[in-house]
C-alpha cells in the first residue's frame, strides 16, 4: 500500500495496481464474469455508445461480492476460522455471507430488526448468521462491538477497506478488458467502494477514461464532499436509490478526492424513469441504485454525445411486490 | 421443400435442412445472437441443468424477429416493394414492423381497436402502419384482405409460413452450436412456429435431443390437437400466457406431429410463480409466455433430474404497470 496524508493529516492506505491485480487472481474461481451489454435504442437517446458492465448478474445480485470476496479470501486460516462480521442490511450482507460460505467459515451480520422481510431472507438463505439491533447508528455499532468480542470474528467494512475497494476494482478491470477505449466510466457512489475501485482500475489499466460518479440529488454528500475536500456526513438522505444513503469513508475519499474527475446528482423521477428504461428495453432488471449513471446522461448531467462511455451496473436485488413506478404513480394520481 | 401428405390429404411443406441453414445466413447480419443463461439456484431446485437461450434480448424483445426478418428478407425486390402485410397485436406485429423497416418498406398490421396502448405504440415505434378492424377474427381477416387488395402487400403470417418457421428454427440452431450434447429442447407453443422450427433443429443438427412443448392448461389446444393426430382449434383460451392463445396451423402440425416428442400442460400459478423466479434470481425480464417450459419443469411434468435441458425463452415483452404476480396476489389476498 502506499501512504499518503490526506487533508486531516489520516494516513490513507490506497491500493496499488498489483493488489488489484491480485484481487482479480484471487476471487476469479468464485465470481461471475459478468457480460457488458448494449441497446442502441439507448445509444440512440444519448448519441452515444454505452457499455453496461452487468454487476446485477453477478452472485448475490451486486458487485459487492467482489470485494466480500476479496476480503475473505485474503484472510489467512488462522485469523479466517472464527468467521466475519459486519453491519449492513443490505448487499454487502448477502456478499458477506455466501462469501463467508464459499470459505466455510461463519458471518455474524447486525442487522436493524425494522429491515425488510426480504432483506433478512436473503442473508439468511446465504447462511448469514443475524444478530438484529435498534434501528440507529449507535445500536448497530454496539452491537457489531458486542458481536465481535463474543466471536472472535474479523470485521469487513461495507466499503472502507483496502480489500474491498480492491475488489471493487475488478468490474472496471473486466470492462476494460472487454471494451477499449472507453472515454468514460461511470458509477454510483454511495460509501465510495465500487467508484474508488473503479477510479483506481482506470488510473492503472486505462488512464485516458475519465471516471465520474452520479449520485441521488436525495443524498448528494459525495458530491458535496469532493467539493469541500473533506469528507461531509450524509445526513437524512432521502432517495428511492437506497443502496446509496451512507457516507464516504476516509479510505475511499483519498482515492476519490484524487482520481475521480466529478460527481455529478440527478433527481429521483429521473433515477425511475432510467430504471424504467433499462427493464423495458434491456430486458435485464436493475435495482434503482444501479440506474443512477444512466439517469444523469438522460438528464445531460454531463454532455455524453459522441463518446465512448462504460456503466458499472451495481446491482440487481429489488421488491418485485413494489416497483417505484408504481409507487411514483400513485403519488401522482 | 418436401410434399408429405398430412392426415388429411393437404400437402405440407417441410422446411429442409438447407432452408433452415439459409435462413440463418439470410437472418445473420440483421438480428442479435443472443446469448445463453445458466442459473446455479434454479439447477438445484430441479437437479438439472438448464441453458436459457435468450431470446427475450432479441431485437423487438422476441424470437419473431427471426422469422418475420427471413421471411422479409427472402422476397424478391419486385415482391417486396409494396410491403408487408399481417394481422397480430402482439410479437409479430412488431417484428415484422421492424423487419420491414430495416428493408425500407411498408409494413401494414392489422389490430383490433381495443389493443392495449402499449402494444400499439410498440408497432407505431418500429414504423408499422396500422389499421384497426373490430376485435373478432373475421373482422381481421376482412379487413387484412382489404388491405393486402389496396396495398399489393405480401402477407405474411406469423406462423403458419415456411420462411417463419425457417427462421424462428435459428434459435435452436444458435443452441445447439453453443451448448452440447442437450438430452431436451422446451419451447412453449402458441401456433406452433417456434416449436416447429426448433423440432426441425433438432432434428438436423442434433437428433438425440428430444423437443418437446409446454403449453398452459387454459389453452391446451395443441396438446389436444397432438393426441387427437388432427388440429383442434383453440376455443375460449384463458390463460396469463397471452402470447400462446391461437391454434396451430397445418404447416407448423405437420412438423409437430411427426417431430416433438410431447406437449405437456401446467396451470396458469405455476407460470407465474416461474416468471418470477427468473425475474427475481436471473435478473432478467421475461413474459408470462416464455415462462412455460421452465413452470413446466417446476411441476414436474416431465422427469429433468440429472438432465441437460435447454429453454427457448421466447419474448420479454410484458406490461412493467400491471405484474401477474401483483394481480394474482391481489386475486388470493
Amino acid at each position: 500500500m502506499t501512504h499518503q496524508e490526506d487533508f486531516h493529516g489520516h494516513i490513507a492506505y490506497i491500493p496499488e495496481r498489483k493488489h488489484i491485480v491480485e484481487a482479480l487472481q484471487r476471487i476469479r474461481p468464485f465470481v461471475h464474469r459478468t457480460p457488458v451489454l448494449t441497446c442502441s435504442a439507448i445509444d440512440g437517446m444519448l448519441d452515444a455508445r454505452v457499455f453496461f458492465k452487468c454487476e446485477n448478474f453477478q452472485k448475490v445480485g451486486a458487485f459487492k461480492y467482489r470485494g466480500a470476496t476479496n476480503a475473505v479470501q485474503s484472510l489467512p486460516d488462522h485469523l479466517a476460522e472464527l468467521g466475519v462480521a459486519t453491519h449492513s442490511s443490505g448487499n454487502h450482507a448477502a456478499a458477506l455471507s455466501l462469501a463467508a460460505a464459499v470459505r466455510g467459515i461463519p458471518a455474524h451480520i447486525v442487522m436493524p430488526e425494522n429491515a425488510s422481510a426480504s432483506k433478512k431472507a436473503a442473508v439468511h438463505s446465504y447462511g448469514g448468521r443475524i444478530t438484529y439491533c435498534a434501528p440507529t447508528l449507535q445500536s448497530r455499532e454496539e452491537t457489531l462491538a458486542h458481536v465481535l468480542q463474543a466471536s472472535g470474528a474479523i470485521a469487513i467494512h461495507p466499503y472502507n477497506d483496502e480489500r474491498i475497494i480492491s475488489g471493487q476494482a475488478t468490474a472496471a478491470i473486466e470492462l476494460f478488458e472487454d471494451v477499449a477505449d472507453l472515454d468514460i466510466v461511470l458509477t454510483p457512489v454511495g460509501g465510495g467502494g465500487l467508484l474508488s475501485g473503479t477510479a483506481l482500475a482506470a488510473r492503472y489499466v486505462s488512464p485516458r477514461t475519465s471516471v465520474i460518479a452520479a449520485e441521488p440529488e436525495g443524498a448528494d454528500d459525495a458530491k458535496r464532499s469532493f467539493h469541500a475536500g473533506h469528507i461531509i456526513p450524509s445526513v437524512s438522505p432521502n432517495t428511492i436509490a437506497d443502496g446509496l444513503l451512507t457516507s464516504l469513508g476516509e479510505k475511499t475519499f483519498a482515492v476519490i478526492s484524487r482520481f475521480v474527475s466529478d460527481i455529478v446528482t440527478v433527481d429521483d423521477a429521473t433515477i425511475i424513469r432510467a430504471m424504467r428504461l433499462v427493464w423495458q428495453r434491456m430486458k435485464i432488471i436493475i435495482e434503482a441504485s444501479a440506474a443512477v449513471p444512466l439517469a444523469m446522461l438522460l438528464d445531460k448531467g454531463i454532455d455524453a454525445s459522441g463518446l465512448r462511455i462504460g456503466i458499472i451496473i451495481s446491482g440487481g436485488n429489488t421488491d418485485l411486490d413494489k416497483l417505484p413506478w408504481m409507487e411514483h404513480r400513485m403519488d401522482i394520481e
